[in-house]
């Protein structure tokens, strides 16, 4: 199972090109790059347990509160801070998702239920998972779009989802961190909600936009205030490093970094789409900066042969080893990766079953 | 009460000097501080997660094996974890003493009995400690030296706490952050007991020793495998930055650097406790980076107004606001904080009860 970890394999592989990894191909502003070598100094200092100035300029930017924000050490903190302020008996997840959820909801041993996305339905998410919230689940988690298929859940269903999770006194979070990747981000974030919700809960990271999941910064948002202070109190004293404050600071001045890379990145989304197609591949809705497709089995072994890494999704929940994720990265990395897959995909026939024949 | 937090008040006032914070005041070693520099990239790639050639270094370093240690997001990630992995219902813990074992136990919902130190006995760690160690307590931690105080329990009393611990199935935590510091560093670390004691665990930092607490780096150990998965369990992934791994590596080469910073302070130590002396203020037994003292109300304040930060301990359980610390700085800085702290002390008349006549 650990050869599928997400982000964690390069230290375990010998790698070249690691395509498992959704971060922005373009890597750090290199603004952003420049202050953070610049003030190394302020490695000497504590950070600001209050993450005050960051907090500041995230609201202002969002037009919410300081006090409707709470800064973390990756979105991951967040995820597990927010679980433990909540204190959840049962939680609904969808299956496939990002494992992190079940792992704080496992930590803060709370029960789990699943919805598990249908592949004949192309993994969306339907109406008849409004008929789960009910009085017994006190938590869910959505991922908009989601991870690793890479579709968008609709303004009008998420409305009705808020609705319900309000009705049943259920913590709503929606994982928004690749949504400023899509073209629908100012129109189907949760922002929209925020106010009339007080169950909602967004979460949003830096890691992936900015290319700095080293560095480990993430929020999350919410017009509960109070939920938002029970998270601070739960939290470990200077939890969000110096550096990461920085560059947090410094990311959300990058406004020409993030249209020109989202642009790019859109085009690209075309090409590796049909590239995968043209290789009788399955690719499913790929609104965000991986594509998310079915081929046949073995891609993920003979690729690292190759010392190039792709995500097999066969250890997330209610998928097989037919399935793959692949971050969509600069033109000609692009190109090599489908040059290589394709010289692999050909040494194997596919079929419906996912197995080799 | 922000007003005295530790290390975080420089966001909050206008500070030229700040002798509140006791991290090693020749700052980061300039190895380090180039390693980072031309390590910026590392923060466009996801940390290891098991920050596995780190804690193979500090365990080939402490002779340990590695599965006997886990790194966390600062010193205070792992008290945190380790609270919440060892989930007790009464902890014991010692007034005065650093307020994050507080925090975390409070945030675990953990009941708090508190042995109070003794100002007629120096604050010393007494024999008495241990007719408190009984069944229904769950969970200690002993601070060594201790903070702010600043001395050191002896070896055979930490002896002693480690059977009666073991006898009523206490989980007994020694945090070591400020050990390096002393002259009495191998003498008297509970490494001594690691092997013996599975109910024993030790919390280091790299933050104090090699002025880096704006990174979050730190470490525990223990010969109680079960319970480090246990903690790597409940943290959040990716929880410990790559730029703070790529420091720890680094910072455990310098050994000269710490040999040189020790022995500087050890200087400075003689110095400054005779000039808090000299102006009538009792020190007490000084064995860290930074001195314990006690002299008129109102220091803090004056100081304050000079730019100068010191530690008000009035917030300390068991203390008031005649008990002040101070880190110890660089012969300038400090000759500089005696002359303004002279002019300060003088304006002022001491009496016992610590009030202004």
């Amino acid at each position: 199972m650990e050869f599928y970890e997400h982000g964690g394999n390069i230290y375990g592989n010998d790698i070249t090109y690691d395509f498992s990894v959704n971060s922005n191909p373009f890597g750090m502003p290199p603004g952003l790059k420049k202050t953070l070598r610049e003030q190394i100094d302020r490695c000497e200092v504590y950070p600001d347990r209050h993450c005050l100035s960051l907090r500041r300029e995230i609201a202002r930017q969002m037009q919410i509160e300081d006090s409707q924000c709470i800064c973390g050490s990756g979105a991951s903190e967040i995820i597990h801070l927010l679980v433990r302020a909540v204190k959840p008996k049962r939680a609904l997840l969808l299956a496939p998702a990002f494992s992190e959820y079940e792992r704080a909801l496992a930590a803060a041993e709370c029960e789990i239920n699943f919805y598990f996305l249908k592949e004949e339905k192309e993994f969306a998410l339907e109406e008849s998972y409004i008929a789960e919230l009910q009085d017994e689940i006190d938590m869910v988690f959505l991922c908009n779009p989601n991870n690793p298929v890479g579709n968008i859940i609709p303004k009008e269903l998420l409305r009705k989802i808020a609705d319900s999770c309000r009705k049943h006194h259920i913590m709503l979070v929606i994982d928004e961190c690749f949504l400023p990747f899509t073209r629908e981000y100012e129109e189907v974030s949760g922002l929209f909600l925020l106010k009339e919700y007080r169950n909602l809960f967004l979460i949003h990271a830096f890691t992936k936009l900015y290319a700095i999941p080293g560095l480990r910064l993430g929020y999350g948002i919410s017009s509960n205030e109070e939920m938002i202070k029970k998270m601070e109190k739960l939290s470990p004293s200077w939890h969000v490093s110096a550096m990461a404050q920085i560059a947090g600071l410094e990311a959300l001045q990058e406004k020409e970094y993030v249209r020109s890379s989202r642009e790019y990145l859109w085009r690209q989304q075309t090409v590796c789409c049909a590239a995968i197609r043209g290789m009788g591949g399955r690719v499913y809705e790929p609104k965000a900066n991986y594509l998310f497709f079915k081929g046949p089995f073995g891609l993920y072994e003979a690729l690292l042969k190759k010392k190039i890494l792709i995500r097999s999704c066969e250890n997330y929940r209610g998928l097989d080893g037919a399935f793959y994720r692949i971050s969509i990265k600069k033109e000609e990395e692009n190109r090599l990766l489908f040059r290589e897959l394709k010289e692999v995909w050909d040494g194997k026939e596919y079929n419906d079953t996912g197995n080799d024949v």
